[in-house]
């Protein structure tokens, strides 16, 4: 399975609607988020008031089918060794997951930590290890503090007895260069039954996941990397089989995290999982049923609303660019001629300058792996307030439309870029954020503090 | 052909001394650079004085061999496509070179200009147009202004009856965003006659090379594209036949302008030109000559330092780093492996900010299209001072080596980052610059100045 070619038409008339929430939005699904100093930072006693949180617990209150779709960087952490194997067994019933540190080139200890994260979580919550999933973000090559993950599993799990609102602090606890917390929740119906699906997630820089079912890369990788950490969490109280719910992630992640790019790298510990706990009461969905495109598209707009989230909230981002690429002569020609211009740095830069460069576009459409003929591009620009195409190229020549205008587009915090090479019938979308000094001055790090080390 | 399979030891005894000039150090050659205001900056009259020049020429005083290395970018520019056509005669006597516009993307007038440039040149120094190459760098999309270029041309060619030292000249003026002018010399010894190699080249930003012979790709185009406008125009006095001396611009350019980045753009003008018109009276080099090693030797050196000038000279670069993969399955796969590292922005920022942040070197050689396999890599830092390597990660593990002192050396101006994969014996190298925000501020351009866009 390539983790690219499932892109679908989301022409399906979309019959949810948006609700307040996230993870505990459907039923029977509870969350927690607390502090337990990760980073050790070495808080005194009872000084810990203020500090981001670090670690998040959302647990069904019965079991839940599962379905996962993980990073294909061959470094991987040690979570998602864990995760890849658990999900196949189709059903789980908790996720913890802990920010500040990403469990990740931690070696046989590093698996162990990530494996007695989960022992630690099912223990309390009496429930079997295996059906407890682990994820983790933040430094790469240092061993979890596991007296303090201890410490916070055990607080964490003491809140969720609590009728506290609490998905919040779920999305805080797994935060890192975030600057605000991503949730979103739905609700539609299935044969008269009212069902939810809510999402959290995480992620601003080392983004441009590439995540396939296993972790394994798919037979045709298409050229440049797919390359964050980002981490998504999502339940529902659909009712649905494992293999439909790994077949809609599939779907929905193909749509939505596996088309955003940062920074074009990709993390170690990309990870989305989505528990299904089937307390809508609907009848089950498996294929073949009339209702699992309605759940697709419920899902498709979860994952994309919070793809989008992790763009806009990108590290130093000041711009959010649709890039379309239209008239390819195959979907990985589409996908690689998206990827270079928006992964390249001269495109990037003009863009949080305010700078519609299509010179330097057709330069990354022409080094692309795509195949491209200068003579027949299209590139033109669409203000999200005006939805008229502004074309500055045609078949490769510049058109009458004054730079001027153009710069206008550009000057707004998002636009869109439509690329048609005119060689084919296929097309795809990347959403990408600018290179700006922020980006640079954030990761360039604080020496003094080897925690910055993103993972 | 490859343009990356000519990786050669370079271990063969040097014989040469470097000397100082450039292009006009070898016999015979003359040079020139003026400035007739190609960006329509529009000076009064009498108002040039200190504009930097524009416009170059670069002349054998005899007929001599050419060989060329051009762009793969699909997306290029006229000049270009004149001189691919041109180098295949074999011969040729002179260049004209401007910066300020890249005459790309400017369809069939842009090429009527290419072309009359050369006309222009021929007529005044009284050859054939097809003995004069081409070349342009700056904004993409624009007309030349043919009058002016006209004026500078009739200039270029006034001066060259001087004998004034002109080599300077003709290397300010190809400069684009570069700081300096980039210029080197060797001499060495061929059968009793004194050789010598000249050559000038500029390139800041936008700068991958990924040259081939006919600008045509590669069959198996490595990995991540291949990606600045970079010219250099070489010169020699040496007597060799076009095969010999295409032959051995290629593994020179295989191991020089195509292993360097700054920003992991190509562009749409890289262009590598080498004229060698035999005043140097050795019997002529060809497959087979006891002398061809020398020249080789000599030659890759010349483009090594020009290439290795361009990283130094990189827009905003503050480090200028060696990336060394060792151990991989394939050729393929240490280039691969080497351009991810080398082209990761969170790779790159952590330059800039003194940090040796391994666990940004691990994910991206993870995400590249690269076999490797954690537990088996070493990633080792150097400082040029001293000789030892320093390891931050043994197979796969973070070794005792202190952070702070990994930090010292990172620190510093230039390092080497060693990386051995340990799954095979294939090597290579990528001279990379770091990410910082002066590339950024100088990227992000001024749209109220649209010739800010690069090519």
């Amino acid at each position: 399975m390539n983790y690219n070619s499932h892109i679908v038409s989301s022409k399906t008339k979309t019959k949810f609607k948006i609700i307040d929430g996230s993870v505990t939005a459907p039923q029977g699904f509870l969350a927690a988020g607390v502090f337990c100093d990760i980073k050790r930072l070495g808080t005194g006693k009872g000084s810990n008031k203020g500090q981001k949180r670090d670690l998040a617990l959302i647990v069904s209150e019965v079991p839940a089918t599962v379905a996962g779709m993980f990073t294909t960087c061959q470094v991987c952490a040690a979570p998602v060794k864990v995760c890849v194997e658990r999900v196949r067994g189709g059903t789980a019933q908790a996720i913890v997951a802990n920010s500040g540190n990403a469990n990740a080139c931690t070696g046989a200890r590093g698996l162990k930590d990530a494996r007695d994260m989960t022992a630690m979580a099912a223990e309390l919550l009496r429930m079997p290890a295996n059906q407890v999933l682990v994820a983790s973000t933040g430094r790469i090559g240092v061993h979890l503090p596991m007296s303090n993950v201890r410490k916070g599993i055990s607080a964490a799990v003491g809140w969720l007895d609590n009728s506290r609102p609490s998905s919040a602090q779920a999305a805080e606890a797994i935060m890192t260069s975030d600057t605000r917390a991503k949730e979103v929740a739905v609700e539609f119906s299935l044969g008269g039954k009212r069902v939810r699906i809510g999402g959290t997630c995480k992620g601003a820089g080392m983004i441009q996941p590439g995540m396939s079912a296993t972790g394994a890369r798919p037979p045709a990788s298409p050229s440049k990397g797919l390359h964050a950490t980002m981490l998504g969490f999502i339940t529902t109280d659909a009712a649905i089989d494992a293999k439909s719910l790994q077949s809609a992630l599939a779907d929905a992640v193909a749509n939505s995290f596996n088309r955003i790019t940062v920074d074009g790298d990709m993390s170690t510990n990309d990870t989305v999982i989505v528990l299904a706990n089937g307390l809508a009461g609907n009848s089950q969905l498996k294929k073949g049923s009339a209702g699992l495109a309605a759940f697709q598209s419920a899902l498709n707009h979860v994952c994309l609303a919070l793809a989008q989230m992790m763009v806009r909230d990108g590290e130093g981002a000041s711009r959010f660019v649709t890039v379309k690429v239209h008239g390819a002569a195959s979907f990985a020609d589409a996908d690689a001629a998206a990827r270079a211009v928006a992964n390249s740095s001269l495109v990037k830069t003009s863009w949080c300058g305010g700078d519609p460069n299509w010179g330097r576009v057709l330069a990354a459409l022409g080094y692309s792996p795509a195949r491209v003929v200068e003579e027949k591009i299209d590139v033109a620009y669409r203000s999200p307030n005006n939805r008229k195409l502004l074309f500055a190229l045609k078949k490769g020549r510049p058109t009458a439309v004054p730079f001027k205008t153009l710069c206008q587009i550009v000057a707004e915090k998002e636009f869109e870029l439509h690329i048609n090479l005119n060689l084919g019938k296929h097309a795809t979308v990347i959403y990408a954020s600018d290179l700006t000094e922020e980006y640079v001055d954030f990761n360039k790090g604080d020496v003094s503090d080897p925690a910055s080390m993103g993972g």
